[in-house]
């Protein structure tokens, strides 16, 4: 492992697949969209990538079982004209040339298995208000535009994209790869899976994926109810806090 | 993008041509210069420099595009004895062995056209009163001679010069090529046109560039206008901050 | 000294052998227990690990003798089924690409002498009572469950392990070694030769090596005698402070 | 420069050389030590040393003339057994991996020259009273032995040696060459010229150097009525603040 790499588990014949990709970052988007979209499309994990530049610890399980740090693969067969490959993992590169070093790795599996677009999928941070816009930016206008009339957004102050989601994007054109970002609009705090649904939604309306949305959206009544939860805490503590500066107060006042 | 490199998009037929550049930093004065010499020059683009050594995201334009942060080179077909290589950028490198690199994949490519001059823009941090001189430094006495005849002015004190506008010039002797550097003195907080015009009138001289500075003095006019607004921002708060104290004063006095 | 290598002293014939790690970290638990099993053992020094990931000092002794930090491999030939290599050293690497190829080097070195099973060495923040556990994760369930079977316990809530401990173990899968990690439960602020005798302990039984405790009792009972003068000199402080606090109580008091 | 590298200026003849290498560091006792023998034994400057891990800037001097932070080798022709290399520089290397990559790269110098000895030599920390003493460590202990005849003294507290002139030593056995570092007793903060002074006394001795000390001596006396007057300076500053204090003190009874 003294460069980024990729270990292929099995050998998969994918037909003009898409990839799509999603690492942890802001409110967990593209983490919480993949590992759905790998449930519900029962996707099979096809191959791991490994870098030096991830975070140098280990991951150990329940049973004591250890794992390296790495990105997976997982492939789903589909009766329609693009096959799917999602992209996963348990961190981002925690240095520069890792960054570029770990989008490149990515974009020479995606060229060997003749993927036709990539999307990567990201959070955006944004008050939100009601649900969350999924704003879209990409290699080209006409996949844009593609992206727009399925329900996606054009930021119109074009913040930069951060991280490997957007260097995907930037390094894309040098393979000759259409590419996608869409990032949901998040406040980041927490975990959101209400964002990734946004996003989600999109995917479907693009690809016409099979996704049913039942189980995000339980997951999104969980994470609710743990926001309310913490702002109560937060109300109680504030309240409190205001209760002691009364009474401090007094005392100043006698103090006077 | 394992390492920094040049993807050239034209082949030119560069006759001795004298390459400037000026990439983001104090006041902008480098950028804001060469941007200016393309615009009033109509300069084609005709190459890219993309490394791994600049900062990990991308820039979204306004209809969704995305690209990775670059350098470009613009070239001028004259009908003088030089023609002219223009070249800047989005960034400098965040690393210091990317600063070494970058500047040395610049050389490289100015070595390959036959660069008989470069001449690297910057700015020199000074509390300047009316116009803001150029403070010049070369490779050679004989360069920095004729750069001084067209108006630059060698500092006293000999401050070392940062990033890729010093590297450059310390790097050119191992190509055996001739090399300036000028800086314009600025303030530095705020991207500063006056200083950048300093310079394009040394360049002017230096080159008989035909160059018409009336789109400068209309930035300019820009620049001081924001100045001024700062200005009456920043006397408006500190007064109402005398106010404030001396409000509380009066408290204080009640107080005792 | 360009990248990490291993050079040997001596040319050893290892009979199956199990390498056991220990680097400083939490506690120095894994340092104190090599050194133990090497003097114990009466290992034989027979290779070193340099590299330029580790910190740019070298150590001097009483004689003024100078040396650069590395790390060492010691030899023992038993009688068993399995000789018994021994790892230890100055420091772990500074750097996340260090990390990696430190480990990634001792790899190679225990390939090339057909380790069997590795065993690496680290501690486990807890605020301890009584006799520390032992924590193990490893490659595999069998390896796991021998340990378990040895003395170790699984956690239950999986903190990653961090640093050449755990990537060792995160790597050893690739070159097809089974391996260990034991993490003796220490507070961590200061050698803890209490946890080092824990994770001894459960060596003695996993693989039956013949060892004295006696040494490492005496050890235990300097650190204990030092615990016990910091806890005075704490307690002297606390109550020296609240003193002072009481006295400037009275004073305020006066004052008011 | 995409690696350190040395670049010779001259072919020498060097017969059985001795290298002295002092770079800036604490109390710049290594460089002017150097810089003091190379004017007085005429050294000629016969190689330069160029690395991507020097900070990023170049330097001006007053006509405007640029130039890399380098190192430089100097030459002295000697009529005894030993000729000699002397080495300064503008700077350490400001990356972990570029201390180790510098200190090769001069040591492949030193090999190829045959150089027999080396000498580093840099500061240590130390509230000196009257003449600093010059502390020692070595490769071998023959080679310490006669420094120690020389005058100079091993340490008792074995305090690591950080930066260049410790790496060299730990680096000099690879290559199978003696090595010795003197650090002079410095307090550090300012240029020390005396501490400068003791090792270049042990020098002497040591490899019988022709040096006249008149010359170090005047710098001592500047640099020490530079002291005195930093020393009235916060004393008197000093002595302001107390008198505020009081002031002070008597508003607050006045309050109170």
């Amino acid at each position: 492992v003294k460069e980024s790499y990729i270990k292929e588990r099995t050998t998969i014949q994918a037909n003009n697949p898409i990839l799509i990709e999603g690492l942890p970052g802001l409110g967990l988007v593209g983490k919480i969209a993949i590992r759905y979209l790998i449930k519900q499309l029962k996707a099979e994990k096809v191959a791991y990538l490994y870098s030096p530049h991830f975070p140098y610890f280990v991951l150990v399980n329940k049973k004591g079982g250890v794992r390296l740090l790495r990105g997976a693969f997982y492939f789903v067969k589909t009766n329609g004209p693009n096959d799917l490959l999602l992209f996963t993992g348990d961190s981002q590169s925690q240095t520069i040339e890792g960054q570029y070093e770990i989008a490149d790795t990515m974009l020479t599996f995606a060229k060997k298995h003749n993927v036709q677009v990539i999307v990567t999928i990201g959070g955006y941070r944004m008050e939100v208000e009601g649900k969350p816009k999924v704003i879209v930016a990409g290699t080209d206008e006409k996949t844009v535009n593609r992206a727009i009339q399925a329900g996606a957004t054009v930021s119109e102050n074009g913040s930069p994209i951060v991280g490997t989601a957007g260097l995907i994007l930037g390094l894309a054109r040098f393979q000759k790869i259409h590419a996608l970002c869409m990032l949901g609009e998040t406040r980041g705090y927490l975990p959101d899976p209400l964002a990734a649904r946004s996003v989600i939604e999109v995917l479907q309306n693009l690809f016409g994926l099979p996704i049913d949305l039942a189980g995000i959206d339980t997951e999104i009544g969980k994470a609710e109810k743990i926001v309310v939860r913490l702002q109560k805490i937060e109300e109680n503590q504030s309240a409190q806090a205001q209760e002691t500066r009364k009474e401090e107060g007094k005392k100043t006042t006698y103090i006077s």
